[in-house]
């Protein structure tokens, strides 16, 4: 436990300059970056590529284990966010892992509303099957609104008739633009980022008049049968608890192998604070563990058979 | 994974006999002892005991490791089984964790109603810290109403004053005695053990015309502040499903380190059926390695100073 760490974390979330007038996505985007960017773990390697039409950051540990490729899709409420914003976090997750990692710069709101981000996610998801990634070998991780869109880009994948891949971990995950989670008002004091305003600021741009309610933006209201096993980590100071347990709840419904973990006193996606917050270290290695033992698995929703026993 | 044990396992549960009458508790007790009753593992060397003024048995595994020791809660609908019935579950348990364990004969509805339950595994509780166990060498576990009487328990140590354990573990715990959630229904064809009805005779027997929403008897309706790390585990063939899943939710909004675990295509309390299905070996593995993993630790429900890092 790290009382200390959590408090001071907490104190300097809450500490963050809020300006008087609404700022500008570009303005929200470079003070984003400037708040939460950290460097690429040493060891390392990233270079730019292009997955699915759009620009991608490949990011290689130095020490690898076998043919695992980690997909990750980054948070910022659809609007905010790039690989470089989260190079640290998916280079934390990867070493951990011993996966190389590709980390899409999918299109961003207002300019490219949904499905805009799911189109982006399922191309990157089928260049990496058509390129010859067994599916059994790939596993997909995001966080925040990149966590809805790990299990939307998952959904797509089904629907467009693709395997699905071995696991898929999520961190915070974003998957109710309804905003009906009851944690949504009675976290508010507790949760040092965001109100409720803050999160329905960012389902106006991402989804504008449309269907908030679309399995697509909201896959907590979609049928998740199929999907690979999951892995669901949350801090309890978060007015997206209600969606990490809502999609716990939905995903066992459906029988989908689900584990949920709920840390108290953590903030939103808590896994940043790698290296100066205990609980972000041991959820990293939990998650890489996660990872790690699901690869190379089959299940009924790879559309392969089951290794025999 | 393991689908051919799976699907054995559902298809031998479902061909137990149903009566045409509805069977005496009497009846219902010697069925249950001698349909789940299986042989204490070998190594583990038991004796019964007395412990908070009720038979107990203790089961002390050939190797154990310091001074931990289990209290174990069985299930039964709060009507039927014994530490007899669970001597094989319970004996593995304290096996895979190293811990020596003692397992209550609380008194049983409908000869004892709610509370009785509670205010037995209250004393069982109260003795071993009267004795000298430390709280922070004690963990509790429990399965099914076993579950729901773990949490009551910690719940009335909590009013009572006393120190909070270092975990609890329950396997898919019965939280609801008002049957709320939404599984009671919606997962009636896939559990092959309970239906609605079942479910709602053991209310009948334990609480009667009393209230059957008090959060000793429905802990999912409890403040559950202050309780220590929880581990849920819990089958998605089971109409009490959404007892696990909204228990874990309350927790983690109450502030409580909280795992939950759903697996697909399993029944009730699967974990009985270790050494014959995969995920119930794993699973105890699981909830061992959470209990062994938490022993030492304090918590702020412990009223002990964390230890310093």
């Amino acid at each position: 436990m790290s009382r200390q760490q959590r408090d001071a974390l907490d104190a300097m979330l809450r500490s963050a300059p809020r300006s008087e007038t609404p700022p500008t996505p570009e303005e929200q985007r470079s003070g984003f970056a400037a708040a939460v960017t950290r460097p690429v773990p040493e060891g390392v390697v990233t270079r730019r590529t292009v997955l699915g039409g759009r620009t991608a950051l490949e990011l290689e540990p130095a020490e690898v284990s076998g043919q695992g490729r980690l997909l990750y899709l980054h948070g910022g409420g659809y609007v905010i966010g790039s690989p470089d914003t989260h190079a640290g976090l998916v280079g934390e997750l990867a070493r951990r892992a011993g996966l190389r990692a590709l980390s899409v710069d999918y299109r961003l709101a207002p300019e490219h509303p949904f499905p805009a981000a799911v189109d982006d996610g399922l191309a990157a998801y089928r260049e990496l099957l058509a390129t010859g990634t067994d599916p059994r070998d790939l596993v997909v991780a995001g966080d925040s609104a990149g966590g809805g869109l790990s299990i939307a880009t998952l959904l797509a994948a089904r629907e467009a008739g693709l395997p699905q891949p071995a696991a898929v971990v999520v961190f915070s995950p974003w998957v109710d633009l309804t905003l009906a989670g009851g944690s949504i008002r009675s976290k508010e004091g507790a949760d040092p980022i965001f109100t409720e305003a803050d999160v329905r600021a960012y389902a106006d741009l991402y989804v504008g008049a449309g269907d908030r309610a679309h399995p697509l933006a909201s896959p907590v209201f979609a049928d998740l049968t199929g999907l690979p096993p999951l892995l669901v980590q949350v801090g309890a100071n978060e007015v997206l608890l209600d969606d990490a347990v809502r999609l716990a709840g939905r995903a066992g419904a459906d029988d989908v192998e689900v584990t949920l973990e709920v840390g108290p006193g953590l903030p939103h996606v808590f896994q940043h604070h790698y290296g100066r917050l205990d609980e972000a270290d041991a959820a990293l290695d939990r998650a890489a563990r996660f990872l790690a033992a699901h690869l190379g698995t089959g299940h009924p929703g790879t559309d392969r058979p089951e290794p025999a026993h």
